[in-house]
This record gives C-alpha cells, sequence and structure tokens, in this order.
C-alpha cells in the first residue's frame, strides 16, 4: 500500500507524539536549547546482502525488546532522560502503558543523579503534561500493593507541568524542565 | 557460514573495543557506577513480515547514517557522550577514522555542558587511552588548514588518560573520567 501522505496543517493531527518530541528536539538542536535524540529502534540483523554497486540490503532481522527509554540527552549540563506515551483515555493514565525495563531504566539513571521524567499526551484532550519519575515511581510500586493501575488525570495535572504546544517547538518541554530542576535543586 | 565461537580467555583477544565497553557498561549499570548504553544501529525499515503464531519479520530493511555517537549515558550526574576507536596503528591515530557528523555532535554536546571524549585502542600496543574533545577537536579543525591527518601516539598519551584493563571492567574508563572532570572542573 502506498505510504499516507503527512498532513502539514498547523494542527498536531496526523503527527505522532514522538514525531512531535523529535521535531522540537532538531528546534532544540538547531538553537542550542539542547542535544537529546530519539534512540534507534534495535534490532537483530541475522542476513545482509551486499548487492555490487549499491547499499547493503538486511534481508532478515527481527525487532529487540529496548533496554532504556525513548529519549535522552544532555540540556543545561544535565543528563535527561525520557519517554513518551500517548493515550487515548480522558480521565487518567493506564500503566498498562509502561514497561518494567523502562522503570528499571529510569531508577538506574535517578540513582546516578539524572533527571528522569515521562512526557504523557491526553490525545483526546490535545494536553501534554511532563510527569517527574519520583510521582511516576509512586504508583508503579503501589499497584502491585493493591494500589490503581492508573494515574489519575487530575493528580498529573496538579503534580506534573504542562507542555504548551509552539510552531517551531511542538511539544515545548524546555519551560517545563527548568522547573523540574528548580524543584530538585530546592530539595 | 556458523557463527565463530567468541573465546572466553582472560585476554582481550577476540573481543573488539567496542564490545569490551559494552561488558564495563554492564558492570558499572550493575555496581551502580553508570549507566551508559550502546545506541543501537540506525536503520529504515521497510518491509515487515507479521507471521502468526510466531515473532514479526523484517524483510527489507536499509543501513542508515547514524547522527550521534556510540555511547552516551549517565556519571554522577554527568551526561557523557564518547565514540570508541580502534586503529591497527602504532605511532598516531588516523583522522580519517572519525566522521564529520560526530564531530559536530561533539561541539553540539559539548556547547550544552556534556562530557565528551574518545577511546581509542592501539591495538597492536594493546593499549586504551580517553581522549578529551577538547583535544580531538585541535587536531581536526588544524587538518583543513594544512594540519597533520593523524594524531600522534605521544600526544594521546601524554594529553589523554590511560584506561586500564581489569577483569570485570575491561575498558575501566571510570578514573579516567575523574580525571577529566577534575580538570573541567578546575577550568
Ligand atoms: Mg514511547
Ligand atoms: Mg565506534
Amino acid at each position: 500500500a502506498p505510504k499516507q501522505q503527512k498532513k502539514t496543517t498547523f494542527s498536531n493531527r496526523g503527527m505522532t507524539l514522538e514525531e512531535d518530541i523529535s521535531l522540537t528536539n532538531k528546534y532544540y538542536l538547531d538553537s542550542q536549547i539542547a542535544v537529546v535524540h530519539k534512540k534507534p529502534t534495535p534490532v537483530q540483523i541475522v542476513n545482509v546482502d551486499y548487492p555490487k554497486r549499491s547499499a547493503a540490503v538486511i534481508k532478515e532481522a527481527y525487532f529487540k525488546q529496548a533496554s532504556t527509554t525513548d529519549f535522552n540527552g544532555v540540556y543545561r549540563g544535565k543528563y535527561i532522560d525520557f519517554e513518551a506515551k500517548e493515550t487515548r483515555n480522558k480521565t487518567s493514565f493506564p500503566l498498562s502503558n509502561v514497561h518494567q525495563h523502562q522503570i528499571d531504566h529510569m531508577k538506574a539513571v535517578d540513582q546516578q543523579g539524572g533527571i528522569c521524567f515521562m512526557i504523557i499526551k491526553f490525545a483526546p484532550l490535545e494536553e501534554v503534561y511532563l510527569l517527574p519519575s519520583k510521582q511516576l515511581f509512586i504508583f508503579w510500586d503501589e499497584q502491585w500493593k493493591g494500589g490503581r493501575k492508573s494515574i489519575p488525570y487530575a493528580f498529573i495535572k496538579k503534580e506534573g507541568y504542562h507542555i504548551p504546544f509552539h510552531f517551531q517547538a511542538r511539544v515545548d518541554y524546555a519551560a517545563a524542565l527548568d522547573k523540574l530542576i528548580s524543584e530538585l535543586e530546592e530539595n
């Protein structure tokens, strides 16, 4: 089937959260605001063809489990690391969207003094929030002790940081990150 | 052809520098010394098969140019980023081993306050050094102005930091990094 043409309207429609973040990262890189990249999808390459006079073709490969999160990089000298998640829900963010290996990685980064968070998009509301890893860990750990299996929207709105949409920085998380860094430095 | 069995002797033979660094990173992660990962090779996936009852098979894909370096992560709260390079030379490290996009990325990270370096292995000497990006940039930029096309071994030995081989941390770069961080903090 032919690849569907991407819409290039001013709205967010047709773009995934990850694509919007990658465009933002490109803008941040060009403007010397931050250096953040999406990690490539890890694949196990089994068979490669090297035809004469043209590029190597991977003929057999398999998707591997990622051992980290989607994005990492450096901002104001600090290591930042985050996972992007979109939900169709309006009232809560289901923890089933998160994987244990992502939490393990974020806890390791946290312990090493890096700055970890999730960027959560409530798609039907067109609202995006930065949720610090500390808050995520509380809900994650509680779910195994009879706690709820999702994080309420109201909690994320209150404890997270709203991320505005801007034309050049579609998921403009730098200001939210500034607030998070100030809070971490106060404690 | 059957895959060649890896030797598991105490020596470095049969292991690439990248494999040795990845084993070191695993040890650092398990010991809570640092969180550093190798970035997956980026591939452009064109065609995927989804057979019933088994894993998806990538049937056609192409290697993409990496836009960053081999490794990045967090150490003592700091963002670190580096490229690993092996040379068969004994007297100098040829700059042809380095790509412009790697330099561009390292300069962007440097500007953002991250810590960048190269880990260079002189294979015939079995010696490994950490060379700070600052020194690399000098030789890189000079080569276009009539400067030499390689970095002398003697320079790397003097201005870089020797990285010892240890059984659990085969490329034990943490102590070298401590020295680099102290020097950066003094200036
Ligand atoms: Mg994601
Ligand atoms: Mg390399």
